[in-house]
């Protein structure tokens, strides 16, 4: 029971890291499930969006020289020869002098090149004729054949997060599916004989599990799938099989540090490589990363916020890598003044809880890592780097907030 | 077919909708299904966390006063008595002079009042005792009962969008389920007789369903759940029962203008209430706000731009205000400068998609609604106020952002 030996730089930790991180394979999807999935190549069209001229507006499909000097004083007579409605074109041909009443999105009918809006025509009693009361010059009002999608352009790129209106592109030209990046699947490995699952009343001299949920939803947000059957006592046995687990992360919260009842970093070096342990940087420097077969492993210390901060800083950073996301964080960041001097050490990165408060930024004053409730009174964090000593009052800094809009 | 009598505002649009904006009822769900969801009720906690005094570091519990004075020339010699783990208390009395060893979330043996941290202390060769090589104060790296959370406190409020670390905190204080705001349930009627189904290659003079895949995305996106059972024909019986399901909400794609085809209109004010009809924006003038029984209609263009700028300003608002969410949009905001001169009109609200580029806001020139594509290259959109002609070049504007981080 002593020290960590030395401690890594956030940097080196990350370095070694970074050099694992490459989007998995692909998978096929159905399209109405992959919204908010990571693209793995780039849709083209195979089609031309629309495949025909269309109307795109309500009124009657006409030949634009005949309306020449149509007007209120000067009413331009054609005759109505027929309808045109989208999925049902008109099927005639058209001659001069004539229209066809057409509805927005139809075919535009053979020899026609605008449509009049209804609102400069006057029906005739019989419904038989119309009279133009406006010019319209040739292509008003019409949609043409791949206006919205040449056939052979890519739609979206490899790489693209689908967003909305995504989805109903790729669907506008006729696929089914989205090849995507897979979901990175980790499985959660919740340490601590002390610990009661969650949701189970706490008492005498044990807690409840707050690392399950919490990280669950964090892998969950990063684009992960989470196994976690439950939590994993503090036994050889029991660790060895949840690290050898079928996954492609492993993230374990608890018994990450130098102790002799922390089990997971020795074993983690008998059966792979224990890559970095002790990071200098405050919440959460007894975490490890590492690796086994393909598996990464994510050492994150018990304590609920450093499991936070390491979470975040590491394994989030993996999982969101794996899945073709952006390695940086999903939060949003804004700049604000510090309302009180924040200290921190050379050599070390922290991560301080904070409020914003009438966009001034105050700092949570909370002693230990132990303080879940900090992170959830906190609006979000800052970052101190390990080449400062922390910042002085009223200056300004970046603060990342929890709150997805 | 001619155009609408009269369009209504924005604002009166949302003045009408708004009035009928209130959460839904609460449902309770199990904790780990509740990332993102809505809290309906505060949780108040019925226990201290932690529930007892902890360590806060791996050490030694010891008695402050025992320490004074220990240094490296002055080596305080305590005998080790025994052993506190977490879960696992040191069950015996503790006499000055003697000390148990402690590892971090241990609760703290009776009468030792501090930690001693591993660093300041060399064992003996026989591990019966430890000399102190620094003194500790009363109190240091110690977690008092309660520290995270006193019983009675307000954990978290009503209203809250439920973060992972909400998760972990209610967690530990044994509460298994959250009551949350129910999700609304929104009937998707997606109609048009010359639509194919999603996913369905497009040929001749039909196209492919793009506002079903789309507008499901967006509203689950907002908190609601889909009822998207395929698409509806244009005809009186199809759409009644689709606006007579069971739902809160129902969205309704296609035939929303004033022409004979356009049935839904007709169909809402016969059942119900069709409060706005034809709205003085661009585009998505041709949409209808009403009410059937207690369901929210809206009717939306069925151009997939159109789609997309109604259901942004008027159903995703309804749909996140049903379930306990804010109105406003989701996406994120920037200011940045105009590239090029943007022409609106007088009493006309514009959706305008723009790309950034190199921090500069570029307008995309499209033509109509029906161009999807535009949304799927543009990064986001600005809005043009109907009291506004629009911006010249170089003003600074606000973009809001398609790509959620």
């Amino acid at each position: 029971m002593h020290g960590f030996a030395r401690r890594h730089t956030v940097r080196a930790a990350l370095e070694w890291l970074d050099a694992y991180l490459r989007p998995l394979e692909s998978e096929t999807i159905p399209l109405r499930d992959a919204a908010g999935r990571v693209l793995a190549t780039p849709v083209i069209s195979a089609v031309d969006v629309p495949g025909f001229d269309r109307a795109t507006m309500d009124g009657y499909a006409v030949v634009a020289d005949d309306t020449e000097g149509a007007s209120a004083y000067n009413r331009v007579r054609l005759k109505i020869v027929g309808a045109a409605m989208p999925g049902s074109p008109f099927a005639g041909a058209i001659h001069r002098g004539e229209t066809v009443r057409i509805m927005t999105g139809a075919p535009m009918p053979a020899a026609t090149d605008a449509v009049l809006p209804a609102e400069f025509v006057e029906i005739d009693d019989a419904g038989a004729s119309i009279a133009a009361i406006s010019a319209v010059s040739p292509a008003k009002n019409v949609g043409r054949r791949g206006e919205d999608i040449t056939a052979g352009t890519t739609v979206l790129p490899a790489g693209r997060i689908l967003r909305p209106q995504d989805l109903g592109v790729v669907s506008s030209i006729g696929v089914a599916d989205a090849v995507v990046v897979r979901r990175p699947r980790v499985r959660l490995v919740i340490t601590g004989n002390e610990l009661l699952p969650a949701g189970t009343r706490p008492h005498d001299f044990v807690i409840t599990d707050a690392n399950g949920p919490m990280l669950a939803a964090l892998i969950e947000r990063d684009g992960g799938t989470v196994d976690f059957p439950g939590l994993v006592r503090d036994e050889v046995d029991a660790i060895l099989s949840a690290l050898n687990a079928t996954a492609d992360v492993i993230v374990v919260s608890g018994g990450s540090s130098v102790g002799v009842e922390d089990l997971a970093p020795m074993l983690v070096a008998q059966q792979g490589e224990l890559a970095v342990h002790g990071i200098a940087m405050r919440p959460s420097s007894p975490t490890g990363l590492g690796r086994i077969g393909n598996r990464l492993v994510f050492l994150l210390p018990g304590n609920p916020v450093s499991a936070l901060c390491a979470y975040d800083f590491f394994a989030g950073r993996a999982i969101r890598a794996l899945g073709g996301r952006a390695k940086q964080w999903p939060y949003r960041s804004m700049r604000a003044v510090l309302a009180r001097k924040i200290s921190s050490q050379i050599g070390r990165v922290d991560y301080a809880r904070v409020k914003v408060e009438n966009g001034r930024v105050e700092p949570l004053s909370v002693a230990g890592a132990s303080v879940l409730s900090s992170t959830t009174r906190a609006d979000g964090f800052i970052v101190i780097d390990d080449d400062s000593e922390g910042f002085p009052a009223g200056v300004e800094v970046e603060v990342w907030l929890y709150s997805i809009p």
